[in-house]
């Protein structure tokens, strides 16, 4: 039974699929393990380090897709290498399902696709594969940085011969994984924080980080119907959402450094910043937008791409942001997909010294909802 | 009584001398300003900021060197700009008097050049003079980000369901301004920070900040002496030298992060790092050298560049690190210039509604030791 990585092609992509942690780990569970050459080079993982761990290196991707049974990606793989899969082999990585155009390419080859991301994320048996959670944490750190090293002052307040320097003021909308890594992040850098959700539940995780609620007006039907739901799914009213935007507008024209978090798997993300509220901003002021590859919570923001407005704000469209900090996040991610392999191996029919036996088994809480297709079907419900 | 601000012109600067703020307390002393237009741009002042805090706008720096009685700059004039200036009148900057090439120029053209970089630093009055702390200390925040932003992985530690990240390791060599703060910075992310410096008198200023001192054995005679001299003047034995080249020699392989801030006014930097400690690195470990523009403190640093090496190291040649801060080290830095220029307005001869008289005297301990040309005369004593 044998684990395959391959080389990572899409551009502004760091990240390797395992580790030779992770190497060693599926190396103890007793799978083999086959990685493409420099397939960790740009997480500062070399080959001699796969190697140490017990991996054989392929000089080809061919010779992983064809020898190995189980392919681990970041993404997801082309078109042209899913051809040369055979029948019953699986792929795990961050599929993008919803998005995905090669799930069909994937049925007809009659591979297993697993997408990650399909994860359900209250089952607390499987937080420890959670992929959405183990890069957000690590992006809501790194933007926060990157907001930082853009901005031309400090985030700390300093008390100097030359006079006081003024802490900066950061505005986190949206307060998921991410969220909360960059309150407690600016927070950790002395910048004065403030916080924003549709959630109201979610204020108290933002105050214990040291962060000020913005707080919103709520009709007592309202506060009955967030706290019913957990806050999740509760639709607020139209005067609840007007009275949120203007909150936000004004927080937003008052800060230095906004970071936006706001981004739902498989659709667009919302515009939560309007050019009117922009335009309100201070020269220098950096808007660091998390959701500029699915569409963006900022108006202008450009994935990829850093632009100055006309009045002196820069929008930072940060794109793969996990793939900025690819040694740590090849880490995680590897984790989460080494804990869901561990899974799929049959503990009622081991055998001392021989490979794992797989318990493939769609009725399985965890395969059945990672698996976007098998035995040559599409599973995944479409929107 | 005019003061003037000039565009700067070399690459990478963005700093502006004075800032709207500055123009505003040097109306207050009676003086009028005229600024060039755009001169602020780079650090976010706009035009109509220094009109609105009551200066001239001129459309070249001709009519700034003709119309000002002093010209506040961030480094120097060019020659060409020089030989528009005529007799008593002042120039006011950085103007890196050891290596300056233009003091000839100055004295014949009978202008005062102050060095604010020759301020006594001991000198408690003249505290809220120094530009070399004010920038320093900026610098030494800014270094701590452009590291962090640069490395793959976090500085805090996080404990996450998919496993625990480890807090990075830096080290501190050269503990002055820009060191404590680079310290104070890099515990503030959560980082695991050891310092050294030649001096052991600095050793309870980075233990308060929570940094572990790399301690070198010392004699009884070079404990005394050190101490004698407040441990800035003592010169260390080769048998210390060596001791001490070892422990950094040891930090420094083992560390994920290395900022160097040795420099030594108008002197090459020393250098602290050779290629067989570099070779010993690991790959995907950063060296942020502080001291590139004057030689570096790092065996191969190139200034303004970051350069991989064989082994996966990146060395950051940061050249002028301040002015990534431009609108709070122009800030500090027009304080710095402000509160110099205080100092010359004849506070014995003021006549209320009417033009400050200032009170040129070399023998004043602060313009004496400023003053790098006066009277035709260049006055700095070549090293």
């Amino acid at each position: 039974m044998k684990i395959g990585v391959i080389n990572v092609t899409e551009a502004h992509e760091k990240r390797v699929a395992l580790t030779p942690d992770a190497v060693k780990k599926l190396r103890k569970l007793g799978f083999e393990v086959i990685v493409e050459s420099g397939a960790g080079r740009e997480a500062y993982y070399t080959d001699s380090a796969y190697e140490a761990a017990g991996a054989a290196i392929a000089a080809t991707d061919a010779e992983v897709l064809t020898q190995a049974d189980i392919i681990t990606v970041v993404h997801d793989l082309s078109p042209e290498q899913i051809s040369q899969l055979t029948t019953g082999k699986m792929v795990i990585g961050m599929l993008d399902p919803y998005r995905n155009t090669n799930l069909d390419a994937y049925a007809q080859q009659g591979v297993t696709a697993y997408a990650m991301e399909m994860l359900p994320r209250t089952l607390s048996r499987a937080q420890n594969m959670d992929v959405l959670s183990s890069q957000a944490n690590l992006a809501g750190y790194k933007a926060v940085l990157m907001a930082a090293n853009e901005y031309a002052r400090p985030f700390p307040m300093f008390m100097t011969s030359a006079g006081t320097v003024k802490p900066a003021k950061v505005v986190i909308l949206g307060v998921g994984v991410a969220g909360l890594q960059a309150i407690a992040t600016a927070k950790r850098l002395g910048a004065v924080v403030e916080a924003s959700d549709l959630r109201p539940s979610v204020r108290e995780q933002v105050e214990s980080l040291g962060g000020k609620w913005l707080d919103v007006p709520m009709s007592e039907e309202e506060k009955s119907k967030a706290k019913a739901t957990g806050g999740y799914a509760w639709t607020p009213s139209e005067q609840y959402m007007k009275d949120q935007a203007a909150v936000v507008d004004k927080a937003v024209s008052n800060a230095d450094i906004i970071i936006t978090t706001a981004q739902i798997p498989g659709r667009n993300a919302p515009c939560l910043i309007h050019q009117a509220t922009i335009d309100k901003m201070k020269a220098g002021s950096i808007l660091l937008d998390m959701a500029a590859s699915t569409g963006g919570n900022v108006e202008g923001t450009v994935s990829g791409e850093t632009i100055m407005t006309g009045n002196g704000v820069r929008i930072i469209g940060a794109a793969n942001i996990p793939a900025l900090l690819a040694a740590q996040s090849s880490d995680l991610y590897a984790n989460n997909l080494v804990n869901f392999i561990a899974t799929l191996v049959d503990k009622d029919n081991e055998q001392a010294g021989s490979a794992p036996n797989l318990a493939i088994n769609m009725d399985d809480e965890i395969q059945g909802a990672l698996a976007v297709t098998h035995a040559s079907q599409v599973r995944l419900q479409r929107r």
